[in-house]
Protein backbone atom coordinates (compact mmCIF):
# COMPACT_ATOMS: atom_id res chain seq x y z
CA UNK A 1 0.00 0.00 0.00
CA UNK A 2 1.35 3.55 -0.68
CA UNK A 3 2.88 5.20 2.48
CA UNK A 4 1.21 8.38 1.24
CA UNK A 5 -2.34 7.17 1.47
CA UNK A 6 -1.22 5.75 5.12
CA UNK A 7 0.08 8.85 6.21
CA UNK A 8 -2.66 11.08 4.56
CA UNK A 9 -5.42 8.94 6.60
CA UNK A 10 -3.44 9.37 9.88
CA UNK A 11 -2.81 12.79 9.41
CA UNK A 12 -6.30 14.17 8.13
CA UNK A 13 -8.35 11.42 9.70
CA UNK A 14 -6.66 10.14 12.67
CA UNK A 15 -6.99 6.84 10.82
CA UNK A 16 -5.18 3.97 11.42
CA UNK A 17 -6.12 0.67 9.78
CA UNK A 18 -5.46 -2.53 11.27
CA UNK A 19 -5.67 -4.89 9.15
CA UNK A 20 -3.77 -3.11 5.98
CA UNK A 21 -5.06 -5.81 3.70
CA UNK A 22 -8.62 -4.24 4.03
CA UNK A 23 -7.05 -0.90 2.99
CA UNK A 24 -5.40 -2.37 -0.10
CA UNK A 25 -8.79 -4.25 -1.26
CA UNK A 26 -10.46 -1.19 -1.08
CA UNK A 27 -8.02 0.53 -3.52
CA UNK A 28 -7.88 -1.96 -5.71
CA UNK A 29 -9.83 -1.64 -8.98
CA UNK A 30 -10.79 -4.88 -10.91
CA UNK A 31 -8.81 -4.37 -13.74
CA UNK A 32 -5.58 -3.46 -11.95
CA UNK A 33 -6.49 -7.41 -10.18
CA UNK A 34 -7.25 -9.25 -13.69
CA UNK A 35 -3.95 -7.52 -14.90
CA UNK A 36 -2.06 -8.84 -12.15
CA UNK A 37 -3.63 -12.63 -11.67
CA UNK A 38 -0.66 -13.95 -10.15
CA UNK A 39 -0.98 -11.68 -7.21
CA UNK A 40 -4.42 -13.27 -6.41
CA UNK A 41 -5.67 -9.70 -4.76
CA UNK A 42 -8.97 -8.88 -4.17
CA UNK A 43 -11.34 -6.36 -5.70
CA UNK A 44 -12.99 -3.84 -3.97
CA UNK A 45 -16.09 -4.32 -5.22
CA UNK A 46 -17.24 -6.24 -1.99
CA UNK A 47 -16.34 -3.83 0.13
CA UNK A 48 -17.93 -1.67 -2.06
CA UNK A 49 -21.42 -3.35 -1.42
CA UNK A 50 -21.21 -3.30 2.05
CA UNK A 51 -19.80 0.44 2.22
CA UNK A 52 -23.10 1.30 0.56
CA UNK A 53 -24.99 0.03 3.12
CA UNK A 54 -22.89 1.31 5.87
CA UNK A 55 -22.35 4.88 4.54
CA UNK A 56 -26.77 4.94 4.04
CA UNK A 57 -27.43 4.48 7.43
CA UNK A 58 -24.44 6.16 8.66
CA UNK A 59 -25.78 9.16 6.98
CA UNK A 60 -29.88 8.54 7.69
CA UNK A 61 -29.07 8.37 11.56
CA UNK A 62 -27.54 11.50 11.10
CA UNK A 63 -30.40 13.19 9.41
CA UNK A 64 -33.09 11.30 11.69
CA UNK A 65 -31.40 12.79 14.91
CA UNK A 66 -30.64 16.22 13.61
CA UNK A 67 -33.53 17.31 12.22
CA UNK A 68 -36.43 15.87 14.13
CA UNK A 69 -39.22 18.01 12.73
CA UNK A 70 -38.40 16.93 9.30
CA UNK A 71 -41.21 14.72 7.93
CA UNK A 72 -40.02 10.99 6.20
CA UNK A 73 -40.43 12.72 2.81
CA UNK A 74 -38.20 15.35 3.13
CA UNK A 75 -35.58 13.30 4.98
CA UNK A 76 -35.61 11.02 1.65
CA UNK A 77 -34.81 13.70 -0.67
CA UNK A 78 -31.86 14.78 1.58
CA UNK A 79 -30.29 11.51 1.81
CA UNK A 80 -30.99 10.57 -1.81
CA UNK A 81 -29.34 14.61 -2.39
CA UNK A 82 -26.09 12.70 -0.10
CA UNK A 83 -25.98 9.09 -1.18
CA UNK A 84 -25.18 10.07 -4.89
CA UNK A 85 -22.51 9.37 -7.18
CA UNK A 86 -21.99 13.23 -7.59
CA UNK A 87 -21.78 13.65 -3.75
CA UNK A 88 -19.32 10.78 -3.10
CA UNK A 89 -17.29 11.04 -6.04
CA UNK A 90 -16.69 14.73 -4.71
CA UNK A 91 -15.97 13.41 -1.44
CA UNK A 92 -13.75 10.82 -2.50
CA UNK A 93 -11.46 13.31 -4.42
CA UNK A 94 -11.42 15.73 -1.43
CA UNK A 95 -9.75 13.32 0.55
CA UNK A 96 -7.47 12.30 -2.43
CA UNK A 97 -8.58 8.54 -2.67
CA UNK A 98 -8.12 9.19 -7.01
CA UNK A 99 -4.38 9.06 -5.97
CA UNK A 100 -4.39 6.34 -4.58
CA UNK A 101 -6.78 3.70 -6.18
CA UNK A 102 -4.93 0.93 -8.15
CA UNK A 103 -6.08 0.56 -11.63
CA UNK A 104 -5.26 -1.88 -14.95
CA UNK A 105 -3.52 0.09 -17.36
CA UNK A 106 -5.87 0.11 -20.21
CA UNK A 107 -7.96 1.54 -17.23
CA UNK A 108 -5.70 4.08 -16.57
CA UNK A 109 -5.26 5.36 -20.14
CA UNK A 110 -9.32 5.63 -20.43
CA UNK A 111 -9.05 8.06 -17.98
CA UNK A 112 -10.71 5.67 -14.96
CA UNK A 113 -8.99 7.52 -12.58
CA UNK A 114 -11.44 10.90 -13.31
CA UNK A 115 -14.18 8.47 -13.45
CA UNK A 116 -17.17 9.29 -10.95
CA UNK A 117 -18.60 6.10 -10.32
CA UNK A 118 -14.90 4.66 -9.93
CA UNK A 119 -14.58 7.39 -7.27
CA UNK A 120 -17.58 6.66 -6.04
CA UNK A 121 -17.10 3.10 -5.43
CA UNK A 122 -13.96 3.96 -4.30
CA UNK A 123 -15.91 6.11 -1.68
CA UNK A 124 -17.96 3.27 -0.53
CA UNK A 125 -15.65 0.47 -0.08
CA UNK A 126 -13.49 2.61 1.80
CA UNK A 127 -16.18 3.54 4.18
CA UNK A 128 -16.80 -0.84 3.78
CA UNK A 129 -13.22 -1.47 4.70
CA UNK A 130 -13.22 1.08 7.62
CA UNK A 131 -16.11 -0.21 9.37
CA UNK A 132 -15.25 -3.89 9.10
CA UNK A 133 -11.61 -2.86 10.50
CA UNK A 134 -13.11 -0.85 13.53
CA UNK A 135 -16.79 -1.11 13.41
CA UNK A 136 -19.65 2.10 12.84
CA UNK A 137 -18.37 4.71 15.31
CA UNK A 138 -14.90 5.05 12.91
CA UNK A 139 -17.15 5.59 9.54
CA UNK A 140 -19.07 8.04 11.87
CA UNK A 141 -15.91 9.78 12.79
CA UNK A 142 -14.57 9.67 9.15
CA UNK A 143 -18.21 10.96 7.92
CA UNK A 144 -18.02 14.02 10.73
CA UNK A 145 -15.13 15.20 9.36
CA UNK A 146 -16.16 14.56 5.61
CA UNK A 147 -19.55 14.93 4.81
CA UNK A 148 -21.92 15.99 7.92
CA UNK A 149 -20.39 19.76 7.84
CA UNK A 150 -21.70 20.21 4.56
CA UNK A 151 -25.14 19.14 5.33
CA UNK A 152 -24.97 21.49 8.03
CA UNK A 153 -23.53 24.10 5.83
CA UNK A 154 -26.62 23.59 3.61
CA UNK A 155 -25.01 22.11 1.12
CA UNK A 156 -27.69 19.56 -0.05
CA UNK A 157 -30.64 21.51 1.26
CA UNK A 158 -31.87 22.27 -2.55
CA UNK A 159 -33.26 18.70 -2.21
CA UNK A 160 -35.42 19.63 -0.20
CA UNK A 161 -36.77 22.67 -2.21
CA UNK A 162 -37.77 25.20 0.49
CA UNK A 163 -38.67 28.17 -2.02
CA UNK A 164 -41.40 25.91 -3.32
CA UNK A 165 -42.77 25.41 0.18
CA UNK A 166 -42.39 29.35 1.06
CA UNK A 167 -44.15 30.25 -2.31
CA UNK A 168 -46.74 27.66 -1.36
CA UNK A 169 -46.92 28.78 2.57
CA UNK A 170 -46.92 32.65 1.97
CA UNK A 171 -49.86 32.77 -1.02
CA UNK A 172 -52.06 30.20 0.37
CA UNK A 173 -54.13 32.79 1.20
CA UNK A 174 -53.23 35.43 -2.41
CA UNK A 175 -50.44 36.64 -4.01
CA UNK A 176 -47.05 37.49 -2.11
CA UNK A 177 -44.34 39.44 -3.88
CA UNK A 178 -40.83 36.89 -3.50
CA UNK A 179 -37.78 38.32 -3.91
CA UNK A 180 -33.85 36.54 -3.48
CA UNK A 181 -31.19 39.03 -3.28
CA UNK A 182 -27.29 38.47 -3.26
CA UNK A 183 -25.97 40.24 -0.68
CA UNK A 184 -22.36 39.23 -0.57
CA UNK A 185 -20.61 36.72 -2.79
CA UNK A 186 -16.59 36.00 -1.54
CA UNK A 187 -14.39 33.55 -0.88
CA UNK A 188 -11.93 31.70 -2.94
CA UNK A 189 -12.34 29.84 -5.95
CA UNK A 190 -12.25 26.51 -4.15
CA UNK A 191 -14.96 28.03 -1.01
CA UNK A 192 -16.83 30.08 -2.41
CA UNK A 193 -20.06 31.17 -0.92
CA UNK A 194 -22.62 33.23 -1.41
CA UNK A 195 -25.05 35.12 0.98
CA UNK A 196 -28.63 36.20 -0.21
CA UNK A 197 -31.97 36.63 1.99
CA UNK A 198 -35.15 36.74 0.55
CA UNK A 199 -38.54 39.27 1.22
CA UNK A 200 -41.92 39.18 0.97
CA UNK A 201 -43.89 42.11 -0.09
CA UNK A 202 -40.58 43.84 0.60
CA UNK A 203 -39.70 42.62 4.29
CA UNK A 204 -36.93 40.38 4.80
CA UNK A 205 -37.79 36.72 6.31
CA UNK A 206 -34.47 34.91 6.14
CA UNK A 207 -31.20 34.99 4.99
CA UNK A 208 -28.81 31.91 3.65
CA UNK A 209 -25.30 31.20 2.77
CA UNK A 210 -24.25 28.38 0.75
CA UNK A 211 -21.86 27.57 -2.45
CA UNK A 212 -23.96 28.50 -5.35
CA UNK A 213 -27.14 31.14 -5.42
CA UNK A 214 -29.36 28.05 -5.35
CA UNK A 215 -27.97 26.48 -1.80
CA UNK A 216 -28.06 30.13 -0.01
CA UNK A 217 -31.30 30.90 -1.40
CA UNK A 218 -32.61 27.18 -0.35
CA UNK A 219 -30.99 28.12 3.01
CA UNK A 220 -32.75 31.65 3.36
CA UNK A 221 -36.25 30.08 2.13
CA UNK A 222 -35.30 27.26 4.75
CA UNK A 223 -35.15 30.46 7.74
CA UNK A 224 -38.04 32.39 6.50
CA UNK A 225 -39.98 29.22 7.03
CA UNK A 226 -38.76 28.60 10.29
CA UNK A 227 -39.19 32.62 11.43
CA UNK A 228 -42.81 32.25 10.09
CA UNK A 229 -43.07 28.93 12.42
CA UNK A 230 -44.29 27.04 8.95
CA UNK A 231 -43.42 23.50 9.90
CA UNK A 232 -40.60 22.90 6.95
CA UNK A 233 -36.89 23.33 8.60
CA UNK A 234 -33.42 21.78 7.59
CA UNK A 235 -32.10 24.27 10.41
CA UNK A 236 -30.32 22.89 13.14
CA UNK A 237 -32.58 21.69 15.83
CA UNK A 238 -30.41 21.94 18.51
CA UNK B 1 -49.90 0.05 23.43
CA UNK B 2 -51.70 -2.99 23.01
CA UNK B 3 -50.45 -5.57 25.60
CA UNK B 4 -50.35 -8.41 23.24
CA UNK B 5 -47.95 -6.78 21.41
CA UNK B 6 -45.65 -6.75 24.38
CA UNK B 7 -46.06 -9.85 25.28
CA UNK B 8 -45.62 -11.90 21.35
CA UNK B 9 -42.25 -9.63 21.44
CA UNK B 10 -41.25 -10.88 24.90
CA UNK B 11 -42.42 -14.12 24.31
CA UNK B 12 -41.37 -15.19 20.98
CA UNK B 13 -38.26 -12.55 20.62
CA UNK B 14 -36.88 -11.81 24.04
CA UNK B 15 -37.79 -8.18 23.09
CA UNK B 16 -38.50 -5.42 25.90
CA UNK B 17 -38.55 -1.83 24.55
CA UNK B 18 -36.84 0.46 27.32
CA UNK B 19 -38.93 3.40 25.52
CA UNK B 20 -42.23 2.24 24.93
CA UNK B 21 -43.46 5.48 23.04
CA UNK B 22 -40.96 4.21 20.45
CA UNK B 23 -42.86 1.33 19.55
CA UNK B 24 -45.72 2.99 20.31
CA UNK B 25 -44.54 5.20 17.22
CA UNK B 26 -43.74 2.30 15.06
CA UNK B 27 -47.20 0.91 15.06
CA UNK B 28 -49.08 4.19 14.59
CA UNK B 29 -49.74 5.00 11.10
CA UNK B 30 -50.02 8.48 9.48
CA UNK B 31 -54.20 7.71 9.02
CA UNK B 32 -54.46 6.84 12.52
CA UNK B 33 -52.27 9.96 13.98
CA UNK B 34 -55.01 12.16 11.33
CA UNK B 35 -58.29 10.56 12.93
CA UNK B 36 -56.80 11.40 16.52
CA UNK B 37 -55.61 15.12 16.11
CA UNK B 38 -55.94 16.27 20.10
CA UNK B 39 -53.64 13.05 21.16
CA UNK B 40 -50.64 15.07 19.12
CA UNK B 41 -49.14 11.73 18.17
CA UNK B 42 -46.07 10.62 15.81
CA UNK B 43 -46.87 7.91 13.54
CA UNK B 44 -44.72 5.75 12.13
CA UNK B 45 -42.73 7.66 9.19
CA UNK B 46 -39.54 8.54 10.31
CA UNK B 47 -38.94 5.39 11.95
CA UNK B 48 -39.82 3.88 8.45
CA UNK B 49 -36.94 6.06 6.77
CA UNK B 50 -34.59 5.28 9.78
CA UNK B 51 -35.29 1.39 9.66
CA UNK B 52 -34.83 0.69 5.88
CA UNK B 53 -31.70 2.04 6.49
CA UNK B 54 -30.82 -0.39 9.30
CA UNK B 55 -32.34 -3.27 7.68
CA UNK B 56 -29.88 -2.88 4.34
CA UNK B 57 -26.97 -2.91 6.12
CA UNK B 58 -27.86 -5.42 8.91
CA UNK B 59 -28.92 -7.83 5.27
CA UNK B 60 -25.96 -6.91 3.60
CA UNK B 61 -23.03 -7.26 6.22
CA UNK B 62 -24.88 -10.98 7.06
CA UNK B 63 -24.35 -11.81 3.55
CA UNK B 64 -21.16 -10.48 2.72
CA UNK B 65 -19.95 -12.46 5.73
CA UNK B 66 -21.74 -15.61 5.33
CA UNK B 67 -20.91 -15.96 1.39
CA UNK B 68 -16.93 -14.34 0.85
CA UNK B 69 -17.12 -16.09 -2.73
CA UNK B 70 -20.10 -14.57 -3.72
CA UNK B 71 -19.26 -11.85 -6.08
CA UNK B 72 -20.82 -8.14 -6.31
CA UNK B 73 -23.56 -8.64 -8.25
CA UNK B 74 -24.73 -11.78 -6.85
CA UNK B 75 -24.50 -10.02 -3.33
CA UNK B 76 -26.18 -7.23 -4.69
CA UNK B 77 -28.79 -9.23 -6.37
CA UNK B 78 -29.29 -11.22 -3.57
CA UNK B 79 -30.09 -8.11 -1.31
CA UNK B 80 -31.99 -6.88 -3.72
CA UNK B 81 -34.57 -10.11 -3.24
CA UNK B 82 -34.57 -9.71 0.24
CA UNK B 83 -34.68 -5.80 1.32
CA UNK B 84 -38.07 -5.73 -0.64
CA UNK B 85 -42.07 -5.03 -0.22
CA UNK B 86 -42.97 -8.92 -0.86
CA UNK B 87 -40.32 -10.31 1.60
CA UNK B 88 -40.68 -7.56 4.24
CA UNK B 89 -44.15 -7.81 4.14
CA UNK B 90 -44.52 -11.07 4.63
CA UNK B 91 -41.86 -11.26 8.06
CA UNK B 92 -44.14 -8.24 8.94
CA UNK B 93 -47.43 -10.72 8.78
CA UNK B 94 -45.23 -13.69 10.24
CA UNK B 95 -44.29 -11.98 13.44
CA UNK B 96 -48.61 -10.55 13.56
CA UNK B 97 -47.16 -7.06 13.26
CA UNK B 98 -50.74 -6.73 11.12
CA UNK B 99 -52.77 -7.30 13.88
CA UNK B 100 -50.93 -4.31 16.18
CA UNK B 101 -50.59 -1.67 13.89
CA UNK B 102 -52.88 1.56 14.50
CA UNK B 103 -55.15 2.56 11.14
CA UNK B 104 -57.67 5.36 10.94
CA UNK B 105 -61.27 4.29 10.13
CA UNK B 106 -61.15 4.74 6.58
CA UNK B 107 -57.73 3.19 5.93
CA UNK B 108 -58.87 0.34 8.02
CA UNK B 109 -62.17 0.22 5.77
CA UNK B 110 -60.47 0.32 2.61
CA UNK B 111 -58.10 -2.88 3.93
CA UNK B 112 -54.82 -1.34 4.53
CA UNK B 113 -54.42 -3.50 7.32
CA UNK B 114 -53.32 -6.39 4.42
CA UNK B 115 -52.18 -3.90 2.13
CA UNK B 116 -48.31 -5.36 1.56
CA UNK B 117 -46.36 -1.37 1.58
CA UNK B 118 -48.22 -0.57 4.70
CA UNK B 119 -46.61 -3.93 6.41
CA UNK B 120 -43.47 -3.56 4.57
CA UNK B 121 -43.27 0.03 6.07
CA UNK B 122 -44.50 -1.25 9.52
CA UNK B 123 -41.49 -4.00 9.56
CA UNK B 124 -39.03 -1.33 8.51
CA UNK B 125 -40.11 1.46 11.65
CA UNK B 126 -40.52 -1.75 13.78
CA UNK B 127 -36.36 -2.14 13.36
CA UNK B 128 -36.18 1.59 13.49
CA UNK B 129 -37.55 1.92 16.90
CA UNK B 130 -35.57 -1.15 17.62
CA UNK B 131 -31.98 0.44 17.06
CA UNK B 132 -33.02 3.56 18.32
CA UNK B 133 -33.87 1.37 21.82
CA UNK B 134 -31.53 -0.95 21.63
CA UNK B 135 -28.78 -0.44 19.42
CA UNK B 136 -28.00 -2.31 15.95
CA UNK B 137 -27.27 -5.95 18.02
CA UNK B 138 -30.65 -6.31 19.38
CA UNK B 139 -31.44 -5.80 15.55
CA UNK B 140 -29.24 -8.29 14.36
CA UNK B 141 -30.93 -10.58 17.35
CA UNK B 142 -34.07 -10.14 15.61
CA UNK B 143 -33.24 -10.47 12.31
CA UNK B 144 -31.23 -13.87 13.08
CA UNK B 145 -34.70 -15.19 13.95
CA UNK B 146 -36.89 -13.66 10.95
CA UNK B 147 -34.55 -13.48 8.03
CA UNK B 148 -31.37 -15.28 8.37
CA UNK B 149 -32.77 -18.70 8.67
CA UNK B 150 -35.01 -18.01 5.42
CA UNK B 151 -32.10 -16.92 3.47
CA UNK B 152 -29.84 -19.73 4.38
CA UNK B 153 -32.58 -22.32 3.63
CA UNK B 154 -32.38 -21.22 -0.06
CA UNK B 155 -35.68 -19.07 0.43
CA UNK B 156 -34.17 -15.98 -1.83
CA UNK B 157 -31.27 -18.02 -4.14
CA UNK B 158 -33.60 -17.82 -7.23
CA UNK B 159 -31.87 -13.97 -7.02
CA UNK B 160 -28.73 -15.88 -7.94
CA UNK B 161 -29.91 -17.76 -10.79
CA UNK B 162 -27.75 -20.73 -10.39
CA UNK B 163 -29.42 -22.38 -12.94
CA UNK B 164 -27.85 -20.00 -15.92
CA UNK B 165 -24.59 -20.40 -14.26
CA UNK B 166 -24.59 -23.51 -14.31
CA UNK B 167 -25.90 -24.15 -17.80
CA UNK B 168 -23.19 -21.83 -19.21
CA UNK B 169 -20.30 -23.68 -16.86
CA UNK B 170 -21.68 -27.54 -18.33
CA UNK B 171 -22.16 -26.14 -21.69
CA UNK B 172 -18.81 -24.18 -22.51
CA UNK B 173 -17.63 -27.01 -24.67
CA UNK B 174 -20.24 -27.84 -25.95
CA UNK B 175 -24.64 -29.02 -25.58
CA UNK B 176 -25.14 -30.91 -22.00
CA UNK B 177 -28.31 -32.26 -21.42
CA UNK B 178 -29.53 -30.63 -18.02
CA UNK B 179 -32.25 -32.03 -16.38
CA UNK B 180 -34.50 -31.09 -12.96
CA UNK B 181 -36.49 -33.65 -10.97
CA UNK B 182 -38.66 -33.41 -8.18
CA UNK B 183 -37.83 -36.02 -5.75
CA UNK B 184 -40.21 -35.20 -2.70
CA UNK B 185 -42.85 -32.62 -2.09
CA UNK B 186 -44.23 -32.63 1.31
CA UNK B 187 -44.73 -30.57 4.64
CA UNK B 188 -47.77 -28.37 5.18
CA UNK B 189 -49.42 -25.93 3.36
CA UNK B 190 -47.42 -23.48 5.38
CA UNK B 191 -44.11 -24.79 5.59
CA UNK B 192 -44.23 -26.94 1.93
CA UNK B 193 -41.21 -28.27 0.62
CA UNK B 194 -40.01 -29.27 -2.20
CA UNK B 195 -36.48 -31.47 -2.88
CA UNK B 196 -35.04 -31.79 -6.27
CA UNK B 197 -31.68 -32.99 -8.06
CA UNK B 198 -29.97 -31.85 -11.14
CA UNK B 199 -28.71 -34.59 -13.73
CA UNK B 200 -25.96 -33.48 -16.95
CA UNK B 201 -25.75 -36.60 -18.92
CA UNK B 202 -27.64 -38.62 -16.67
CA UNK B 203 -24.96 -37.84 -14.02
CA UNK B 204 -26.30 -36.67 -10.45
CA UNK B 205 -24.30 -33.32 -9.67
CA UNK B 206 -26.70 -31.52 -6.97
CA UNK B 207 -29.63 -31.74 -4.87
CA UNK B 208 -31.73 -28.82 -3.13
CA UNK B 209 -34.79 -27.82 -1.16
CA UNK B 210 -36.68 -25.30 -1.32
CA UNK B 211 -40.47 -23.84 -0.84
CA UNK B 212 -41.24 -24.27 -4.32
CA UNK B 213 -40.10 -25.85 -7.05
CA UNK B 214 -38.07 -23.04 -8.80
CA UNK B 215 -36.49 -22.57 -5.11
CA UNK B 216 -35.24 -25.40 -4.95
CA UNK B 217 -33.95 -26.13 -8.56
CA UNK B 218 -31.60 -23.11 -7.81
CA UNK B 219 -30.16 -24.50 -4.39
CA UNK B 220 -29.30 -27.59 -6.60
CA UNK B 221 -27.60 -26.11 -8.95
CA UNK B 222 -25.68 -24.13 -6.94
CA UNK B 223 -24.72 -27.32 -5.10
CA UNK B 224 -23.88 -28.68 -8.44
CA UNK B 225 -21.74 -25.38 -9.21
CA UNK B 226 -20.00 -26.45 -5.66
CA UNK B 227 -19.52 -30.08 -6.53
CA UNK B 228 -17.79 -28.79 -9.88
CA UNK B 229 -15.75 -26.28 -8.22
CA UNK B 230 -16.40 -23.41 -10.61
CA UNK B 231 -16.92 -20.52 -8.51
CA UNK B 232 -20.59 -19.81 -7.93
CA UNK B 233 -22.59 -20.75 -4.15
CA UNK B 234 -24.84 -19.77 -2.15
CA UNK B 235 -23.77 -22.73 -0.23
CA UNK B 236 -22.93 -21.38 3.32
CA UNK B 237 -18.91 -21.06 3.18
CA UNK B 238 -18.33 -22.19 7.23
Amino acid sequence: MDAGLINELRDQYGIVFNDIALLDEAFTHSSYKNEHKELALKDNERLEFLGDAVLELTVSEYLYKKYPQLPEGKLTRLRAAIVQTKSFSSFSKEAHFDQYIRLGKGEEQAGARKRLTLLEDLFEAFNGALYLDQGKDAVVRFITQVIFPKIDAGDFSYALDHKTNLQEYLQRNGEVAIEYHVLSENGPDTAHRFKVDVEADGKVLGTGTGKNKKAAEQMAAAEALASLGADDTLLPQD
